[in-house]
């Protein structure tokens, strides 16, 4: 039997008159979409035209909030309270959530972007108070993130479903995180390199980290950056991999 | 049989740092009130307390959606395209939304603001727009605007309850618009006069022009200002003169 | 002997990780860099880099004042009052000045943008405050700007020195307005095509409008877009055919 | 012979429709205003008559560069790189230098705001990004800031010259950091209180920590709060004991 998996990206990161990414190819190669909800990037018209991408593909919806800094696209550390935080979530997700609705679909889960989404893997405060926020909104809606994390602890205590993500196209350290994007090998460039990586990863859930050793991740979703030049490459490639091998399946 | 009718208010127009009227006082003393959703004013503290204040006084929590422009209130006219308009609505009205579910309750009805709601008047493009988001997202959700306007017949157009307002402290002029503020008396700052307009609009449907001549206004609701130094007695008096003689009940 | 022309492009336009147009080229091929000023564009971040830019190619620096609207990127009309133009006019003048500086250089013009660059083409009150305002900062800054304007009016009255331009790329009315982006022929997007108009101008101070019918324009400047596919070609086939022609030197 | 201090306090924190603190009491009452540069607080609008009013008091006008974070108020934390803040420094204040001259003024110092002004007294790469910015802008402007700190030692090796600020309303551990607000005893509310440690610091230069240790800060600025209920009650009582005992003059 065939285990089945999920491919994410981070999509909707234009802004105004300024276009990131191809979003039309990215959407036809992926199962599940995290769209920026405005705060980071993303704003109302994109946010529509992703929600509208989202149904023509199949793909699903997941909301993308960040911290409020577009400047910084959300990649800086911002020292927001808890309850900002929250309060900050659920603008987010509500945003969205109206135009998925319009636009036939709805939101099924949640992934944390940029500094927050770092903040979240190891502050266990942030992380319940955003699970909580998760929660209190719809108890069925899973979080997307680091295996073994802080968020990962807080939706299991919060009662929600929390779904693990690898990425293809990044080293690991022995202990299951990443290498810092400064560290030699840290980014994966190569198309083909980064497709068999995807294929040990949804076959085996595992991957060799950086001095050899095996890292197990369990990943329920591969995340494919959608922004860097050669993303579409990447995608296409590691689809193609991974087609007629696994399920290619949202997770959500 | 008496008439009942609604008391609605502009809230939760504070935003960051920056507090703006009593919205303790005012909550307690109207029925409905109209949320800024962070386009014009609010932000997501402020709209989560102001979803909670709705609750804890039992007044029926509206979307209040602006033009993008903090600096100018929203009160500046914008052009923006009907496609940007309806997108920008449903953003605020998802904002409010999840805050609403969180609190406890729920959008019950939708009113734009400033500049945007002096556009839905009179611009025909605009507020099919704006009818048929509003439609497309909840075609039960009704629109509170001002009688025979463009948004009146936008909302009767798209299938949508509309509901009007009429305000206490503005003069009319005869054909029902509202006296421009610069003019001699376009303000009624006294909380009497206030009160016996309001009483005589619930009670009546209509009220004297500047020119005294009767324009009927039927409204369904009456608008308190929250902004103003005096905003909480002129409330408190009108509530006062209504209470006992009609029924005040929020409208949706 | 032979006339001069200065080649001005709007640039530095990129906003925080969304990037723009390829500035490195084209400031190697003007004389004028019209410089964005965060508000409908730019941070600064890339404001400092322009200004270095500037510096590096011998460009003369302009500060490119535009609405506070960065979606709209300033091309939405916005009812400013003349007393907010004129305020924000210097906070942009300003920022720009003090990066200019710091770089060895100074702003030696200002250009406004899109929506605020057709009002001040025709609204004779915001041009006033526009031009005293320029003027009170430093009345020896000139406003370059389109011929026979408002603009150029009130420059002259606040005794401003105006600088006059033309578009290569676009069709003239034979009143010596802009053919609208919409009709036919309005947008020459073929490099030689351009280059001649380009060299006409230069040469000749007119153009052929769309009727065929002269139309004298008398450009001190002509303007070269910076951010659409094929601009850095364009402006490379305009001024090699300048070149050897006509001096192609800073107007200011 | 008497000695000469100097009163600072922040002001222009109004920003669009909201309103805070009394300005136009403030002015009256300082020496130096520190006057919020758009990003944390401030508009153009507001700038420019917080310059205006500067003039009109006779008051030094200064720079009070912050975050871009405004929803925070410029006192949350934020990672920004030196390249950032050397260009965000000059952004604000160029803006507040082109306001201040069409005022008939010009920006005398520089005053770090909130969670900045805690980031240069700590952070001795930021403090000198900071200080080199405005050595390279204005080798003739000094650095207002806290005794003993990175940003003094910055200031140093620029160039600059620094000059150190004492705050009548707080009490100071005996190291002469400031109390953390939550300490008991960490605010004085007192009017009177506050101008006896005005007088003690404008004097001798020093005050009792709040274990009774002498700390000497040497100040040549006395920061007043002007945003607080009491603030100008604080200051006009500050003031008065001043006033006949020790010279009041604007430090810069």
């Amino acid at each position: 039997m065939r285990p089945a998996i999920d491919l994410n990206s981070d999509l909707g990161e234009s802004f105004g008159p300024w276009r990131v990414g191809d979003d039309e190819a990215m959407f036809a190669l992926i199962t599940s979409a995290n769209v920026a909800c405005g705060f980071h990037a993303g704003d109302a018209v994109t946010m529509a035209a992703s929600a509208q991408l989202a149904v023509r593909n199949g793909v699903s919806l997941g909301a993308h909030p960040g911290y409020r800094d577009r400047i910084g696209f959300g990649r800086r550390a911002l020292d927001t309270s808890p309850a900002e935080l929250a309060a900050e979530l659920l603008v987010q997700l509500g945003s969205l959530e109206a135009l998925a609705r319009v636009a036939g679909t709805r939101v099924r889960y949640v992934k944390a972007h940029g500094a927050l989404y770092h903040r979240l893997a190891a502050d266990e405060a942030a992380a319940h108070a955003y699970a909580e926020a998760v929660a209190a909104y719809d108890p069925g809606l899973p979080i997307l993130g680091p295996p073994a994390s802080a968020i990962e602890r807080a939706a299991d205590a919060a009662g929600l479903r929390f779904a693990r993500e690898a990425f293809v196209d990044r080293a690991y350290a022995p202990d299951g995180s990443l290498l810092a994007r400064g560290e030699p090998g840290a980014v994966i460039g190569d198309p083909a390199a980064a497709a068999e990586r995807a294929l040990e990863l949804a076959e085996t859930g595992g991957i060799a980290a950086v001095d050899g050793a095996r890292v197990d991740l369990l990943p329920d979703s591969l995340c494919l950056h959608g922004d860097t030049r050669g993303s579409v490459e990447i995608a296409r490639t590691v689809r193609r991999a991974l087609e007629g091998t696994v399920e290619l399946r949202p997770f959500a």
